[in-house]
């Protein structure tokens, strides 16, 4: 039997090590779950014949390398800072390795050690990045072939809850690292191109510059732009287009509501506030507005940040209880950012029957014989259930599918890569299509940069 | 004659170098001027009789410890990161020292040594720090000596452009450095103490949360909060107050207008901006706002900041030219902050006869006998002329004053400190007096925090 490690069994692994397994017997596979928590392994092995749980500690040397040796080809689902001690183990035992992480620059710098060795490590093949790139590059690819020029690339990704498990007047719940969220669009500019122009919107704007994207069954949603568009211009080949623009997706009216959190400055994570174990929710809303004692908290915060009478967001803060005086923090030596993430998770966190949905959506615009045209393609993907969620579906099935095409032989350029060719995600995309992974598409007139908010 | 060895001849120095030269006779001095640029030294020296210029390096040991040696006392108006390297001679050849700069935990550490070899170690002995500290200790002492408990303190200071040099829209001038201006606010919350609440403002609001003062026969003024209130509590003995406040005067208005460039990013020191060089104010504005060619620039900006017809925003705006399509950057790799203050430079630059202003202003409740009452205090100070600056008289002259009382043994209390004990702030006070520097006092009617923000 061919022996499959892998390294890291959290919550995105469950739907990897699940299709491993059904593939097993077929694939004659050996699917060796490895963490530092053996309930986590045993979990997700469910006591398949065709599983081995192991407790592994990455820092402990030995036992990591007599693992990696005795592996045919080995998985990484550790955080992404940890991905070098299995990487340079894996050149030295000469085993191809996959990930779902961003290629850091410490492994980029072992590939003519592997390319040397004939080994592949793919890496940024899960989700976001993975089927980003693969379902971007497949039809970048094709508008190419066909003589075209591409002028616009816009792409978004959103983890969401399903329209069935929809209960709040967010829209919203924590699929994912909820932390990520309340800091999401700090620490950098987002910067992008449009037409040409260099665009940059600050931190305190970003939740107000939002785009809509439609989805044919799935209604509206609201995209706002991610920090790091640019640097896709070099990965997929656009060095001369004229808009190129990331961003994430959350449902309409997510974006204003969650600006009053970033004007009052509840979403800082740079200071501890005073006391803040004691602070009542009321007491924290009250921090960040001025001193009244005359004035309740709610006017006060109404007039700092102008909101109206009958404006939804009002009951969307009300929602969340942030006015209780009676329920009380009780986080010590807490940055307004922890504080913001418990109350938040008191109202966003999935119940026991929700299920999640990840959305993608990607506009493609090109000239090809002196007409301008546009395709967009999206992708609405649903959790079964709060195990095979649909993120964990996104992220873990392309992982698999990879290591498995690795192992067959029909992935086999070496190198340290990321799935952007035509030989990797082309079979991986069709595999995906079987497993419910599979984008819609259609060619629309040309409308060129963000048509709904004219 | 007496040695006083004055390292550092900026523009701050120049008032400074005049009272000890203007004294010299009287006070048997012999004043060293030491410099990088011999140049700067000669302009303050101005061929005195009593004056020694000096070209000074001062990582240049062998010099800097000559003429620490044979100096009597010791001036650093270096930048506040140099000031170590003398520090440590004068503890090593046992002369007091005095600077205008805030106290390093580095310099703090020399306490003992130099308690130990009875000498004045000055420091935080300027404008701000500096008469801030003295003015208002001096009331601090005089209302707790008369049995009274001080329950606010407000205090608030402004370099600002004198009334008769007054001549733009937004009433301001670069009088200091330019850049301070610019990222003034950014890198920290502001953080204070209103009637016991902890209060917190983040940047984006920072501008709109201003109080305002009133100063008799030069009207209104604004203030913004620093960052740092709450460390006065120890410096000055108010433990328990209730409020404390500091912070920044600017002519009403200012802030509101200054707000639009925060929430464009246009003040963002963080990133450098794609081909800044050949951008054009229009252009460089036109980055922070949507793409959207139907649409002007104007209008853009108009409709992003919601920006009424006819705002006095606007005209600020116009003023400083921020849409002209002719005007060039010529910034290679610049940030927004570093354009921003380049176009500011060529509105706020004073001219030849201009003359600057300084306004400082305490607010102190306390009670006394059961009853509230309230304490008002103001200084202003105007320039002479672009030499003898209202800046350089504030910064300088008590540094002048308290290093002739350290040489003459007036001040006497050894120690690294600052001037906060009755034996350094009476004297100097009263001197500064003479020279123009003096405080307005009133006591009012207890009106707590912010009364005009009702």
């Amino acid at each position: 039997m061919r022996k499959i490690l892998i390294i890291g069994a959290g919550r995105s692994a469950s739907s990897l090590v699940k299709f491993l397994l059904d593939s097993s017997d077929k694939e004659n596979l050996k699917v060796i779950i490895a963490d530092i928590s053996i309930e986590n392994a045993n979990k997700l092995a469910q006591n398949h014949p065709n599983s081995k749980v192991l407790k592994l500690d990455i820092f402990n040397e030995v036992d990591r390398k007599r693992e990696i040796k005795s592996a045919d080809i080995v998985i990484s689902m550790l955080p992404a800072r940890f991905h070098m001690e299995v990487a340079k183990d894996c050149v030295e035992f000469e085993k191809s390795l996959v990930t779902a992480s961003y290629i850091s620059e410490e492994l980029k710098a072992l590939n003519d050690e592997v390319v040397g060795k004939g080994l592949v490590f793919m890496n940024e093949i899960g989700l976001d990045p993975g089927v980003d790139h693969m379902s971007a590059m497949q039809i970048i690819d094709r508008i190419k072939d066909q003589g075209g020029k591409m002028i616009m690339f816009e792409s978004f990704t959103g983890g969401l809850v399903a329209p069935e498990s929809d209960t709040n007047l967010w829209h919203y719940k924590f699929t994912w690292n909820p932390r990520n969220v309340v800091v999401a669009g700090q620490g950098g500019v987002a910067k992008f191109i449009q037409e040409g122009k260099y665009k940059y919107i600050p931190y305190n704007k970003l939740f107000r510059r939002t785009e809509f994207l439609e989805v044919e069954n799935y209604g509206r949603f609201e995209a706002l732009a991610n920090r790091d568009s640019l640097k896709y211009r070099e990965i997929y080949g656009l060095e001369d287009i004229k808009t190129l623009y990331r961003g994430t997706i959350r449902r309409v009216g997510f974006s204003r509501a969650w600006n009053i959190f970033v004007q009052l400055g509840m979403t800082d994570d740079s200071y501890i506030m005073e006391g803040s174990k004691n602070l009542s929710y009321r007491e924290f809303t009250n921090s960040f507005l001025p001193y009244k004692p005359t004035d309740s908290v709610e006017l006060k915060l109404r007039h700092c940040l102008k909101i109206d009478q009958d404006d939804i967001i009002w009951d969307k803060l009300l929602e969340l209880d942030i006015f209780n005086p009676k329920k009380i923090v009780g986080l010590k030596d807490a940055t307004p950012a922890q504080i913001l993430q418990k109350i938040l998770m008191e109202s966003w966190t999935l119940e026991k029957e929700d299920k999640d949905m990840i959305v993608m959506y990607h506009k493609f615009g090109f000239e090809l014989n002196g007409e301008k045209k546009q395709i967009e393609s999206n992708m609405v993907v649903i959790g079964d259930d709060q195990t095979y969620t649909a993120m964990a579906k996104t992220v873990g099935l392309p992982v698999a599918i990879a290591t498995l095409k690795i192992l067959n032989g029909e992935i086999k350029t070496p190198g340290v890569q990321l799935p952007i060719s035509k030989e990797v995600y082309e079979p991986i995309l069709k595999e995906l299509q079987s497993h419910g992974i599979n984008f819609i598409e259609k060619e629309v007139e040309y409308l060129g940069y963000n048509p709904f908010n004219l």
